[in-house]
């Protein structure tokens, strides 16, 4: 986009640090910077402090504009969830001595179903969106439950709080280990879906977005399938559902759909495999399923305290992009018992390490790969990468100031480090104490209004 | 102890949960509970709330003197951490993509060397102390450096602060890695030691010990080891070193002591496993070894972010426990990169977690089992729980005041969540904005005065 020539004013002009991530560089530290953010919400430039008159002449903005952070500052862009359960972030904490399938039938059925609870669906969908906006999250990729009325009031609300979020009313036309939660039939969930969709689009919410969400193979008959590809395809929607996540599960979806060459078939088949579609977990994907997901563009959000968290598996980040597969991170609340993207990080870098004390040749992921992935890497799993990820002119302003530094804070710091140093430390001890200010398309949503 | 024929008034009784462990049975929770705490910071009674007017008569106090915990608060015995490398905190956060050997070289001796400056070492013990006990550990079993001066320092600091520690002095009389950093000689090494133990006993500090501390058999002679493990039998002192961490670790201590049948055989050779040592890591001690410790007393300091952080192994806390060896939970700042014990909890479960998606058939630790490793586990290892660990009557008062839903705090409530539920979600979620006020010996020490 050539910012040069859209005629807006200049909303905002930071100067300091600036991190943020490319396709090229993991790691792009700009000291010093000038970054400013249109009136539109968008990033009008990154230049150089030394060019302040040259750029304040340009741009039509005076010194006294300027916000000037600390050295103990820096602004990256803000932090992308790609794959959270916003009813489960009622149990967000406990109830992790299960695997899957038992886990969903003994604790997460029972909750989502209270969901149709309009008052107990506020109280939650607030602390959830509360709660990862305080932590960064500025993009979040939820599932609600198969409650539509709830699930519109999770898009009303993400709205509300100006945090950008895809938001999927669950789709499970049967439930055999939970008869209690499910839709009343194939017809039904896609009525419900297509009234969801109307409804959110109707009002005209900026950034939030429905996203068609059938729960995952196992909860899905393949004529409802079917159907959900069809509808997002008709209304060009985002799609998510979850894959391969655990061993038992994997067998469960061979079992229930024994015509198709695998997991990944089954979705393909189906036409639920786009490049706007985002599929959870994948630890057990092959090779061939890892083609499958490059050549359709379909990308994985990774989960990896849900991973570890439920024993499912340690998903080969390394692997997945070698096939040139899309991915991002996802803290998978509950089944990852975090909110906060930092969690899912740091989690990202131990499974990277836990490969590599069980095979001393594979490649751990450096702690700059990761801040991609959460950045950059989730926007493009996204597919949002043209307006989110990372500070390029043009984009969204969807950032976070931090300060390594911050009173009462939960670092500490010793000597003048640098910014690598600087982010090296939040990524790996830092929290919402150290995250300033949050920005979504320009406007600040951190401090709360 | 029959604390009744103690004559000892009654300082402090608290009414509402309390939480802990004992030998059988991993988690106890005592609802609506009394405990009482003597003016020698001792515990002088648990009872029941619905009892209050005879207790009160019995201990002497009033129902004006009760501090009534909130439904959302609870006490819990105060966290231990049983291996922390004070002066490393320094870099606490970076510095962790090379293996062992090499990051002892490249980022922790040139570290360690700063620590002959008193005014840095006063700087990074303040901070590691201030941190630590804001995160709830009580107890902390501390390496220092190669430094007298500085040693002493930070077992003052301890003191100041009112933690419970065990300070070591380091000895290293040779290190083929980095010739900078070493002491000049075995005599030169063993006299300090002794002139540490001196002048730290000379201040009489309530609550602050010694601890004998060779770095590890690859820093150490077998002359030094042999003379330390003397001074520690001359004077009853707890010893400390590191033990099968990683494996060329492993194979370099098979190529300097040949004659041994194994790492654990090189320390028991030199006496230095007793019932009062404590040894880090220990990821791949065989069985055999496992059966020395046991016989000789000796515990291991189970460090799982360090593990994880630096690739060296993922330790099987389950077969050490089957050996009935000792075991109690440690931070192992910095090669783990976060200072509180509990990211140390979580870690443990993790690290038990992924052993279990390695093989199905491996019984994953549970959170109740994790929280007593880090509490009574850990006075355990460190031949303490005559004194703490849990909430007996006649041991010291070392515990946390827990306020799981502190306003601002890290954790959302849903429902009227019982106390179980309370202490999953702050040992999973909770932080230092949690933990209201931390006790040792009955001492308020947190909020600082
Ligand atoms: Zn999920
Ligand atoms: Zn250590």
């Amino acid at each position: 986009m050539d910012v040069s020539k859209v005629p807006t004013t200049v909303a905002r002009v930071f100067r300091g640090t600036c991190v943020h991530s490319t396709e090229q560089e993991a790691l792009v530290i700009l000291e010093d910077a000038l970054l400013g953010v249109d009136s539109n919400g968008k990033i009008s430039f990154v230049e150089k402090g030394q060019e302040l008159g040259k750029v304040s002449t340009k741009f039509g903005f005076t010194s006294r504009d300027v916000i000037q952070l600390t050295p103990h500052e820096f602004l990256m862009p803000g932090l992308v969830d790609t794959h959270i359960h916003a009813a489960q972030y009622s149990f967000a904490g406990t109830a992790l001595d299960l695997p899957l399938l038992e886990w969903l039938k003994t604790y997460t059925f029972p909750v989502e179903s209270k969901f149709q609870d309009l008052d107990f669906a506020r109280m939650v969908y607030t602390q959830v969106v509360k709660r990862t906006l305080r932590n960064g999250t500025t993009t979040a990729c939820y599932f609600a439950t198969i409650h539509t009325e709830s699930s519109l009031l999770l898009g009303e609300i993400a709205n509300d709080f100006g945090q950008r979020a895809l938001v999927g009313k669950v789709c499970m036309d049967r439930n055999g280990a939970y008869e209690d939660y499910k839709e009343l039939g194939t017809q039904e969930s896609v009525d419900d879906t297509i009234r969801f969709i109307t409804e959110l689009s109707k009002n005209n919410y900026p950034l939030v977005k429905p996203v068609i969400t059938p729960r995952f193979a196992v909860s899905c008959t393949g004529e409802l399938l079917l159907k959900l590809g069809e509808v997002a395809k008709n209304n060009d929607l985002h799609i998510q559902s979850h894959i391969s996540e655990n061993k038992d599960e994997v067998q469960l979806v061979k079992e229930m759909f024994p015509d198709y060459e695998s997991y990944t078939d089954v979705y393909d088949k189906h036409n639920l495999l786009t490049n706007k579609t985002i599929m959870a977990h994948g630890c057990y994907l092959s090779d061939e399923e890892l083609d499958i997901f490059h050549r359709t563009g379909a990308s994985l959000a990774h989960c990896p305290n849900s991973n570890i968290s439920l024993c499912s598996g340690l998903l080969n980040v390394r692997k997945v992009l070698s096939h040139k597969v899309k991915l991002g991170l996802a803290t998978d609340v509950a089944g990852g018992y975090s909110a906060s993207m930092l969690d899912a990080v740091r989690r990202t870098r131990d499974t990277s390490k836990a490969l590599t004390i069980e095979d001393a040749t594979h490649q751990t992921l450096t702690f700059e790969e990761t801040f991609r992935l959460a950045t950059l890497g989730g926007s493009q799993a996204l597919s949002m990468d043209g307006q989110t990820g990372n500070f390029e002119v043009g984009k969204d302003f969807d950032a976070l100031r931090v300060n390594v530094a911050a009173p009462d804070g939960p670092i500490d710091l010793v000597q003048n480090d640098g910014p690598k140093v600087l982010l090296e430390k939040f990524l790996n001890l830092g929290d919402d104490r150290n995250i300033l200010e949050v920005y979504v398309a320009g406007q600040k949503v951190v401090p709360f209004k």
